[in-house]
């Protein structure tokens, strides 16, 4: 099994994602500045899976830390975390877990910083457990939305290399398969890191399920041919009506799904809210460096100066999605007011 | 300028735009064969451009046939014709272009056969002609449909690549480029072969037309977001009813673009209607090999054995075809009925 993060004494040790399937390489981090980094690069992503690494790196800020100096601990400390809370704008997930570390050492604040330190270790290390929980739970929540001869279409990654855990999109299907549910999947290869042709495709076929590899262009003729039966994607982001911010080419698929009537569900941790936004207009999309279209595999696939647009993300209306999958169970038909009722009740 | 096609003396000499935009290189044919692996391979592509080189191919057939030995040049015309038909069965190019040339030497029959060869290789220059003509009728018809201002989408390379000539659909923006008129273009870059990084954004690029590419799983984002005024493809075939035959990714675009009330038109000439179709179900469509999509650039992207589906084309039903642009004026809202009396009245 591929550990895609680790707690090793006194370093995170992350895969190395951006190597795979080829090569399983890990990177020791052991600063939160080579955290951001490895973030920014994307050796490591998914949403949850970098809620969890982002705690860690709060860690890691204060981790070496003279235990007599509180100001400059507390200056690692924020310092720290505002590096990792920017390095990535959209998941919403690093924001939230460094947040969470950060409110353990206020409350502390008066404590000595050895026991601020076991408090922040503490809770990385329990944002890692509950992740794994969560992702039991979704998959639980989803399972029987997987029929028998499905055909299930998926974009980017979801699975244990993104959360850690056994994954959300596809931890349903990992879990639907364990129960003996015979289905097949379509992944679309998400360009321009190509997540679903490197990871997903991988993944799936390791576990033993059916799955078949297509460009994300030909995502509507296999809809319009009936190849599709429901897509489940992930969320980087939901806001408070249940807009939602995945993966570039998921708003896609929802236009497409809803033209030719096939439901289309969302798979995120309960964390992967954000109330404080009202709708997806509001949510800041990374765009991310035009090399990663000019280039492909390190070979120049374009004008070497051709102006490119990147967005990382985009932003699915909430009346394009047929069902949130989260730990608590689906909301069916989201709006503003079941996502609050679901979510405080 | 590079010139995709090119008739000298004694071969078909062919721009290899699989090494585009990274290398001028060129590929001498002396054979039906040949040419039918270099169509197969995409070293030459394009459906305008594909007419044109077929019926190349089938002069190619009886060029250097004895011509004293009627059986055998008349084994030699039809078992070429053959191969260059068979060569990719969605360009309906290809077939009209071969059917021409030999229906020159059936009529012909009786001749010496010096004379057929001369009428064959007289029909293929035509054709050659034919296009150069057509393509500027196309332009000079579609080319008030760009106004001031205007994002323009295009997809896959339809320009002098695709035709040898000034292109179908972006024929029409060279030609609003040249009359002074200010839009900028959005290219997705067309996976998995790329044409539109490699090629489309490097023939607008060098026309001085402002360009930028974009993943083809970005285009619906962008079109949410107010970047794409119009849309404009074009088409390998078009069936009696209007049903159109491009790219892949292009049925994509259509629905999207329906979606969000933008215009789509389809360029071609006349010769990319099929009549003896009467809807797009009947088309056949190019499935092509699956390591199109595991590599990149000669590197395995994927794990090597995935299984893939690769269908090189797909169909967008009439109705999400706001007109179709040919060399005798545009087809608005295009119908069985409106096909016919455009094409023969």
């Amino acid at each position: 099994m591929v550990v895609p993060i680790e707690w090793r004494e006194d370093k995170l040790r992350i895969l190395d994602q951006r190597e795979l399937p080829y090569r399983e390489a890990y990177i020791d981090i052991y600063t939160p500045y080579q955290l951001a980094e490895a973030i920014k690069s994307m050796a490591i992503r998914g949403a949850p899976l970098l809620g969890v690494a982002a705690a860690w790196g709060v860690y890691l800020s204060i981790a070496k830390e003279s235990e007599t100096d509180r100001e400059a601990f507390f200056k690692a400390l924020f310092t720290g975390a505002e590096l990792i809370k920017n390095s990535r704008p959209t998941a919403i997930n690093i924001a939230n877990a460094v947040n969470r570390a950060l409110e353990v050492a206020v409350r502390m604040t008066k404590e000595p910083l050895g026991v601020i330190k076991d408090g922040i270790y503490e809770t990385a290390r329990k944002i890692q457990e509950e992740n794994v929980a969560q992702c039991l739970a979704i998959a639980e929540a989803g399972v029987n939305l997987i029929k028998n001869n499905n055909k299930v279409l998926t974009i980017c990654n979801t699975g244990r290399l993104a959360t850690g855990a056994i994954g959300t999109a596809l931890g349903i299907l990992f879990l639907a398969y364990q129960r003996g549910v015979k289905f097949s999947v379509f992944v679309s290869e998400t360009r321009p890191l190509l997540q679903g042709s490197r990871i997903t495709a991988w993944e799936l076929q390791r576990e033993g399920i059916p799955v078949t590899l297509i460009t994300d262009n030909m995502v509507g003729y296999a809809m319009k041919k009936g190849m599709i039966d429901i897509v489940i994607v992930g969320a980087d982001r939901i806001t408070a009506n249940g807009d939602t911010a995945n993966k570039i080419g998921t708003y896609t698929l929802a236009i497409l799904a809803h033209n030719h009537k096939i439901p289309f569900y969302v798979a995120a941790p309960s964390t992967s809210f954000d109330l404080t936004l009202s709708s997806g207009d509001e949510i800041p999309i990374e765009e991310r460096s035009p090399d990663e279209i000019r280039f492909l595999m390190g070979k120049l696939v374009a004008p070497r100066d051709i102006p490119v647009w990147n967005p990382a993300f985009d932003v699915t209306p909430v009346k394009y999605i047929t069902g949130i999958i989260t730990e608590k169970g689906i909301i069916e038909a989201p709006s503003k007011a079941k996502i609050k009722d679901f979510l405080t009740g």
